[in-house]
């Protein structure tokens, strides 16, 4: 009994959401709740991963390319035992089968291996956590010798039983040999008419089966969300894990309650991070790189002593050591800096690849264009890459020099050294160390009257 | 005895704000303390308003410009039972009273009404919290039967007194009448020689009279503002409250922590709001809007599925349906963009109409102008629409091609699919299909020097 | 035996830091924890500050440009003793001595002096702080008569002595001359090999000399930084200090949880703060400043009434009372602007003098500029102020009026009452009152064909 098969509930509409969305597709750090209980079971190494769907299958299944999700469909949500059998069919008898919940997103993969490695021919595994308020939660039942007897769901509890702190998350392993047995045996019988999961555990006890409990290092790794209040509290919960993660590998941040990590975050050693940042995506942040405050940051690699300054924008972007952005720089995809390159205040760029030493300090948009080392593009700057239909390219030599609120036609390409007066619209190509210059000549008109105001 | 009148105390100085304004000015949520207080009186449906003023009494009026309050004017401050005496004679002798403050501003009228409820001719109402740390306050005293008999300052009460945590706030609710009796009664025999409102509490009691109870949901509900410290708590207290509210109706917030609402914020089904969003005077946001990390919207309509992105600034402004916006936008009043529009990064727009389809992706100042559908506007375009006196207008037809870095001169009238060059500027109207470009022509030269570095 | 000497221990390496940088050079609010620690000594008005280094010494001495600082070097990290010892020679006879910590960066000069004050032939001073958690700390033993009798270590203490919640801070102050008599008499007959300056408590309630205790307001002010995430707890503790400082004062801080003060910054009154201002160097808010949200305000003096909207950033910049920046603004060093000035959205300014009621309101660039009273720079201006190599300046008179997306190129001069029309390069030139026009004459071409779609 070598196999382990994760079968994750996810078949609830969750009405306290206020919705048009299945509730497991409610993200946690940009990612569907869902799909952090499957990331959970892949590293758990799961040979087979069962999503139960229901409301709102459809959206699920399309927001969920993953090859190695088997789906059940629960047509009617008549409780949690109900749900895990629509999965028996497809859960060979020999597997260790662990329960997970759509909507309980942060259980570590820790947690749940020590409970995976309770199942056996004569035992199960089943979390617990022990709750400051264990109000409206089953309570763990325990014989003298400390053993599991039973689970004692709230309205059926003694007031001796209720002071019980322990209680049942709903998590659970056992062999699906074990499952494909009990699960047609539970009764709906009960108040609200479901076949509760739980139940099982009361037949496990009557089988004199071990039950053998693991408990999270955490409560939040339990946590379900019913309503966006809980969203939000384990959104922090998660984000708060994150800033302890980055400060235990050597990162300073400004304030640990004030950073978002949306995906992957990967740093060096003595990395500065200042308030408000959000990374979304992979990021890797090299050694000694710098991240100014309120920076948005999405799929870049950010090289060694590299500065994001204040308030900028940083996406689908690769940048070298030693380069400068910012502060309000907005960096589209595809765009490369290469090393001791600057990017500068109202800056955008798309497309782009920048040479070696680089600047593009000011107020300009550099779109499908290859700059090579050294290039000064000058202030108001604007590479004119579409033509309303199509777009062309850009491509400045070693050494340009743009002249301020310059217009570059594409495709257009300035050979290396090659100088553009200020004000200029450049449409032609211009040739290796040559002034190009495009602009009206100056005239100045005395006795000029100033217009009047009118009403 | 069905009118209800309340009396808001508003003459205190409050020098521990450390301010040239009167202390009730000072805002929560960008709203004065006072303001508060008046729109609980109104959601209370109060009959009169009558603010007692005193310190800084001009400006406090000045301020409020409110056709339903009453000034009484306290020329010395002696105390709360002498301030509430200065608007007697505007009391009906057959109304309820509510003593409210002005700087107790976060009272929900539900705690008031259950108060106000208990006014009757042997009866009257008395606002009591319970605190973990009662010292300073008033400890109210009840009979073994649980009925108030009276309050007992600080000072004087019993170490057993001194136990007790539910104490006075000061908010109570009477019949004039017995108002009328009652306050010219008081005396001011103390350490401050003041003349104290709760003194009428022991009058109620002699005279055999039930002393009504209620209690708010939350302490916060009947906190004083005396300080800057205390005024920020209660602002973080409301902005909770706030972000509680919003969640619950259904939108997702990053972090309940970070979001500002100064107005009101209403909102669809599936609204998204990231971090640090500030929400300023009436905003609506329709189904599925998103709104990026550090945005602040002021008085904005923004319609279904419409993205407002990264650090950009909405203020006067309807936006459609389907809309993007940002990062870095920055849209001031008058702005209105149709459905499926995109005002991009390093944009300002003023009094614009923008059509159905229309893009306006960088760098642009578009003012005092109207656009067509499906208009580009190419980066670096200014409508250049204020001579030094007078502002005119720039109008672009349906399907209008502005190339970059162009000048638009106002009064200018661009028809529908004109096509303007790079680096013009447009004096002149242009018609329909026309191509219009103003620039010089590009003159390569070689042999060009480099300047040189001076000293 | 009046003159204060103080050793700041700051020899570690702070493995756990996870960084090439000594420990003690790590930063809170911006600054070393070294530099606080000596800031703390100067106000102290310690004669003498001596500097124990060993890890990266030339490093913390590079960083410290400090000519009242003795260094002594500790080349073998033989404990706090044997650190102590490094500085024995340097120190005075007749001196009471300080000893301080280069990662206990927070202690307040009033906790010190109470300290330092104890020092005398007959008795030290001994620095104690009562902990909830005590785990780990030695603990202060005292007699019946509540005297310090010794300090016992967590390994050593007896299960009665670890229920002691007041431990050793390690900070103490003792006269030089029997730190000189005792530090060599440490043994480091210990597990760890070392000698241990608390120790010579033990020495000195064996002469049977007065331990005298101080304790510090705040545990905080005791904390030492092991790792990022108590660097992190610092740097918020020290950040609340600063909002509550700013709130007595007479601030209106919208969270005092998002405002970072790195340096100093002074108030007028009635100064507001919106959300997550960050605060740089030296900073001076005069009367009725406002602070928009998102700011950073480095090195700058902003005059009486003045506002920064949303989203800006200003550094090394002097403003004016009734100046309006932002939102967007990029100030730079060098800048200065008048009174009832305004810069507005995506405007950049570096090295700029801007004259009485000017303005510079979108997308433009001024830099190495000055200019008069009531000048208008249009949208979309840049000073052209770099040729590749050299820096020139602008000059604007009186009243010029600049159209939109006008480049002038420097070094250029344009009179008083001078106009630009839109869309001009400006390279000469020009005389008071003039018209200067630098532009393509308008050409509208019919029958223009559009591109069409490539592929």
């Amino acid at each position: 009994m070598t196999s382990l098969h994760v079968v994750i509930l996810a078949a609830g509409q969750g009405s306290r959401m206020k919705s048009a969305l299945p509730k497991v597709l409610h993200r946690i750090a940009g990612k569907p709740m869902l799909h952090h209980v499957m990331d959970t079971a892949r590293k758990l190494g799961a040979a087979g991963i069962h999503g139960v769907i229901g409301h709102g299958a459809e959206a699920v299944k399309a927001i969920t390319p993953a090859a190695d999700v088997q789906w059940a469909l629960q047509q009617q949500q008549l409780g949690t035992g109900h749900a895990v059998a629509q999965a028996l069919p497809a859960l060979p008898d020999d597997a260790r089968v662990l329960i997970l919940y759509g909507d309980v997103p942060l259980t570590r993969p820790e947690t749940l291996e020590a409970l995976v490695e309770q199942v056996s021919e004569d035992s199960l595994g089943l979390l617990t956590v022990t709750l400051e308020n264990p109000d409206g939660y089953g309570r763990i039942l325990r014989d003298e010798a400390g053993k599991v007897t039973a689970i004692v769901e709230q309205k059926d509890a003694t007031e001796q039983q209720k002071a019980i702190t322990e209680v049942n998350t709903g998590i659970l392993a056992v062999s699906a040999r074990h499952l494909k047995d009990w699960l047609p045996q539970l009764s709906n019988s009960n108040a609200q008419g479901e076949y509760y999961l739980t139940d099982i555990i009361a037949m496990a006890a009557d089988r004199g089966m071990a039950i053998s409990v693991a408990q999270p290092a955490n409560e939040y790794e339990v946590q379900g969300v019913n309503n966006r209040l809980q969203l939000a509290e384990l959104e922090r919960w998660y984000q708060r894990q994150q800033a302890n993660r980055l400060m235990t590998e050597g990162a300073t941040l400004a304030d640990p309650a004030r950073i978002d990590v949306r995906g992957n975050l990967t740093i060096g050693e003595d990395v500065l991070i200042d308030i408000n940042a959000v990374f979304e995506g992979n990021v890797a942040l090299a050694d000694n790189v710098s991240i100014g405050p309120n920076c948005v940051i999405r799929d870049a690699t950010i090289g060694a002593g590299s500065r994001i300054e204040a308030n900028s924008v940083v996406d689908g972007t690769t940048i070298g050591s030693g380069a400068q952005v910012g502060p309000f720089a907005r960096l589209r995809p595809g765009t490369r800096l290469a090393d001791s390159t600057k990017v500068g205040n109202f800056v955008e760029t798309k497309k782009a690849e920048v040479g070696e030493g680089s600047k593009i300090n000011h107020l300009s948009y550099v779109g499908d264009a290859i700059l090579g080392r050294n290039v000064n593009v000058g202030a108001g700057t604007i590479t004119c890459n579409y033509d309303g239909v199509n777009k062309y390219q850009t491509v400045l030599g070693d050494g340009v020099f743009v002249g301020s609120n310059t217009s570059l036609v594409a495709p257009v390409s300035l050979a290396d050294n090659v100088t553009v007066g200020a004000g200029s619209t450049i449409t032609r190509d211009v040739a290796t160390g040559e002034l190009a210059v495009a602009r009206g000549r100056q005239r100045n008109i005395d006795n000029w009257e100033r217009p009047v105001k009118k009403d």
